[in-house]
């Protein structure tokens, strides 16, 4: 399987570099016959981009995308859809001035050691975050095709550093749980905790430093039987999935890690009947048992480590002198990338659920099919 | 990708149940020439096996395993590996009691809604831990190849319930640690803390009840350069390598959830040199940044969720009568199987590396080559 | 993807070897509920085993199937299933007198310089014709689930040497067809034809020498639409699958190699309605246009060489002396082994479909199903 | 896997449609380090473009590629490429006028089934031949990379319809057999052969009527040792490669079918000395044996069949009316595209190779490396 092609059935394959010509994706195994929302595509890339708010880098791109392949008469034909961004705003001169010296926690010695020394290293080149607008345009096809069996993945920000949105919410009402969402520019629910955490941002910022969060994820209405006990378990999946996203550095299903001090008693999903059908009282096991769905809401949380990029005078060492030196990585960067991942986390668990279901027959190759005439 | 093969290149194909007549698994892609040893696999699978201690299931099963293909005079051939363990203690009575009852936190509803009735449920067939007696053969011959380039992958109880073992250690001086580690019969490196995580897993006995815990992985020697942004990501693969594992609910790599409260220039990690050759300072990236092995001791954290199986009486829902019920499972169960697990979380580590090592061209197809003569 | 696994979501992970302990497949994908019909399995096995006829090697095997997992109760359920056979007759004396002498024609040198040496040379270990009993056990499973839907496959004898039949013949009638082969020993529909085959075949075996010939197979009742143009194309996938056995040296569909003789206005298949159905006039493209199946039957013919094993005096090289030297192979060995291979030709060609009737959504991943209770 | 994407770790993914947008592919797993020649890419277009001579389409496409991602500085970075042409001759005002009868040997009624309708059948859009430009981009980059190991590929057209050229031709002076490809319009090696079919596709064509053809293709300087028994042997791959290609009916290697009229003792390549090295005699094996290449020059032949769009009325159906009818074709088709497929058939068998050599460690991950500073 290549490097940078995801999936079985439903795959994308992603191309495209931080400051090359275009950042782009190829879809391959859409069912034909999916009338194409480009509105839609259009906002979920949208929420990616840079430059949407003062917490996020001022790089200015449009991020408008363009459908090269596979769509017809506005339909999904069958064929591999290709999309591609083209990228404006390349101002490479800063990467040349650092280009021998290594930026800390960023992917600078990895690639070198990868790819000796060939790879583009303006704008991190292809370990840039710019990279997952690929998922976003590919996850924003997979949403689409989601929505028509109405399994809806919504993700916000659970925390910004020590800000920490403990509350329950019911995700059933999906529609204002979005408008919720809408209102705080960095994707919280809670209104209150969200200025905390913009507060917290800002803060950061001032100091030139970067900061952290967490993200939780919820699937609803994912039918019960989707997935398998070893290797084809979704909890697998869908961290596969994340761990493709820059900057994620944990993942917890369920409980997760609060479900090693539980004792067996506590943890249990005791199994009720609720209008008849087979539910969990509490989904501590987070909607997958046997790595199986259940039916209950899919939910994970993501670790997001703090921006790479700081504008504080850091050790490294120069690879060409092969010394110890310092160095100051200069323009505007994200004090936070948070806010821009929520999407992302969408768009890949989207790809994900996606390719299980055609996996599985429960998607049709042929989505409202009629035949006998051509569209 | 069938549902019961891992990898690319190095691959394994599991295949057994519980209370079936074998476990085994097919091991493809191990390259000619390794001179296999046998005791090595049987110790590896004596750590996972039951009855080892009172903390685990008395289910008496010997566990040893027989090589059916893919080895001759005593070397590898380049064919694929069958390996098999008989099941000896297949007593299935208990199940066939309660098999129209949910077990709660057990994958029997899953299983239903998957494969329609048909899996086999005693001992939870497929979904069974012992299943991954499968994953320690495999592992333990990937751990011998790793063993020639001197990578070196060690695995402990970082904690038992609330009992945490937060200190750092060093990897380096391998054979130490591991004679720390097996003078506890949980798998602990640290003495006292030990007894204290006994000491917890007794109580919970006691009680009928289970109890979670969490697992460190360290990997040394891995050279730099290996892996790759996007999909090709060592995260990405270890993740989806370990979720295989049933009752793994969340994983981290280096600082993991921690790292989401820190500052960049908290988190980040300085290059510095050290004997000329460039490190990080304190690696809290875990060893990969950019999705590629930094050179660095790759690490990682597991929770282990607490057995599913307890002796208490469990609300549920009886699927044949479709009406709600209680259930209490028989037998004797692991109260906590977080030290049976241990290898198995080593074993499908080895296997990813293997599989990249081979991937990447850094390990020879032929092993100790010597042509014109055939053994 | 491991080197001896086949296929995407139906997979079949072939091992062991000639002279090794066992021949087995795990066979991966199959949907729960097929009632496994053991017979049927046996009866597929006989058909490629050795020692059937003075036409056919006199090793004495039995070939008895033994099934390791995935079958509960008399259905499959959605695990792996795991088939062996026991090898008896492993005399390999006579490998070893010759095993630094290179058989023309045969796999030596290949494996040689592949696997360095380590390689089972018993009875041409992992090249053997043997190994195809695991296609077999495979395909006999393919076959039945096939059945369910009308699909049949047939293969027979269309040529040894240069006697060849030319013959059309209607495969709509599939039991009378059938039966004729069955009158054949070496599985030729044309009575008289078959006569001289077996002359053929007796007289190269008197001479110490081999033959080959060629098989065709068909498969009717493939509904129109499964496949695709660009790399998911039936004829790629069966031409894969298909080289996979030994031996074989070309494929041809439809009209094949003749085609390039014919003019479009010749060759191309005018489309007419039959019973209101769209269907081709002639079906000259056997049955595949664009990659995609277009319900008429899809028909196929490949090449078996004469088998290398001889009892003539060849030139050769020792790899041990490094110099031109005679080999002569002792034993006996098939004169042909076009009548064994057609049943291997038939297990491949199933084992595609499988692959891409369950790809394609058009078989469910629960066959005959029922909830509510567990068998 | 992608139905678009081919090759395990070298993997092409093509995209667009005879009359959408562009035609392009992404190319991954290509090392680092590889300098673009982007003349030879050009080449390799031209020489598949349509209008070359009075025997092809006289559609004007100038076929100019672009790239737009994994090149930094003229080097290949390990990222993937991706490389569009933009379609310039779209009319398709033809199409539509006969959309809803389906063509004979077209793909009409497969899209139809495949896609219900909604396939973009301009052009035959992804049915069409001009999607094998993707792979001659992909090929072209591939070859580049082989002709650093001094791999060649080289096809020819060894027939038009009757006019066979059967002679045996050395294929060691690379560039001599190149320049007498080079003099004939139809990439024939003997000048009179070369214009006995030329005369023959006059003739067809001013009949408005196609004929078939057969091109044969040699590889030299594969190192002997790749490839694999069972599933992994090089007739797979290519074979699974070659049938990508529309029109292709038919492979074989070596002696192919006139094999099966072979007697074994007259088929067996005889193993001898040269130069010290281990060789047979006559190749009759086609450079593969056990599905490994023995060093000895692969060979293999395959069938196109008589291209499909004729000038001709034909017999067909309506699918609207659902009634028999005629259809007549309108435009200019090539009469023959045997000698546009020569640089098809090599560029598909280029991916394979690559693909098998990075598998197996041949070609390293990184060309001509250089570190300690970034180019």
């Amino acid at each position: 399987m290549g490097d940078n092609t995801f999936g079985d059935i439903f795959t994308i394959t992603s191309f495209g570099e931080s400051h090359g010509k275009v950042i782009g994706v190829v879809v391959d195994g859409m069912p034909a016959g999916l009338k194409v929302d480009l509105e839609l595509i259009q906002n979920e890339l949208n929420m990616r981009k840079p430059g949407q708010s003062k917490f996020s880098t001022q790089r200015k791109e449009f991020d408008k995308f363009e459908i090269l392949s596979g769509v017809f008469k506005g339909f999904t034909t069958g064929a591999p859809l290709c999309l591609i961004i083209k990228n404006q705003a390349i101002e490479s001169s800063s990467y040349e001035k650092v280009k021998n010296k290594l930026r800390p926690s960023h992917s600078d010695y990895s690639a070198l050691k990868k790819f000796g020394g060939y790879a583009d290293y303006r704008g991190s080149g292809r370990f840039s975050g710019r990279i997952t607008a690929s998922y976003v345009m590919a996850g924003a096809l997979a949403k689409q095709l989601l929505m028509q069996y109405n399994i809806r993945i919504f993700a916000y920000t659970k925390s910004i550093g020590n800000i920490s949105d403990s509350k329950k919410y019911s995700f059933d009402a999906y529609n204002e749980i979005l408008s919720q969402r809408e209102k705080s520019p960095i994707r919280a629910l809670d209104s209150d905790l969200s200025c905390k955490m913009e507060e917290q941002i800002k803060e950061v910022k001032k100091a030139q430093d970067s900061i952290g969060g967490k993200i939780k994820c919820v699937i609803t209405n994912v039918p019960p039987g989707i997935g398998g006990p070893v290797f084809n378990n979704i909890e697998s999946s869908i961290s596969k999935a994340i761990f493709s996203i820059p900057s994620i550095k944990a993942i917890e299903f369920g409980m997760g890690f609060k479900a090693t001090e539980m004792k067996g008693s506590e943890h249990n999903d005791p199994w009720i009947l609720k209008n008849n059908t087979i539910q969990t009282s509490k989904n501590d096991s987070g909607g997958i048992i046997g790595g199986i769905s259940t039916g209950m809401p899919i939910n994970f949380t993501v670790a997001v480590k703090p921006t790479a990029s700081i504008g504080i005078s850091q050790k490294t060492v120069n690879i060409e002198t092969m010394e110890e030196d310092t160095i100051l990585i200069e323009g505007e960067h994200d004090p936070c990338i948070v806010p821009r991942a929520i999407v992302v986390i969408e768009a890949m668990t989207a790809i994900v659920l996606v390719d299980y279901l055609l996996k599985e027959g429960k998607i049709p190759l042929i989505l409202n099919p009629y035949e006998g005439k051509k569209i």
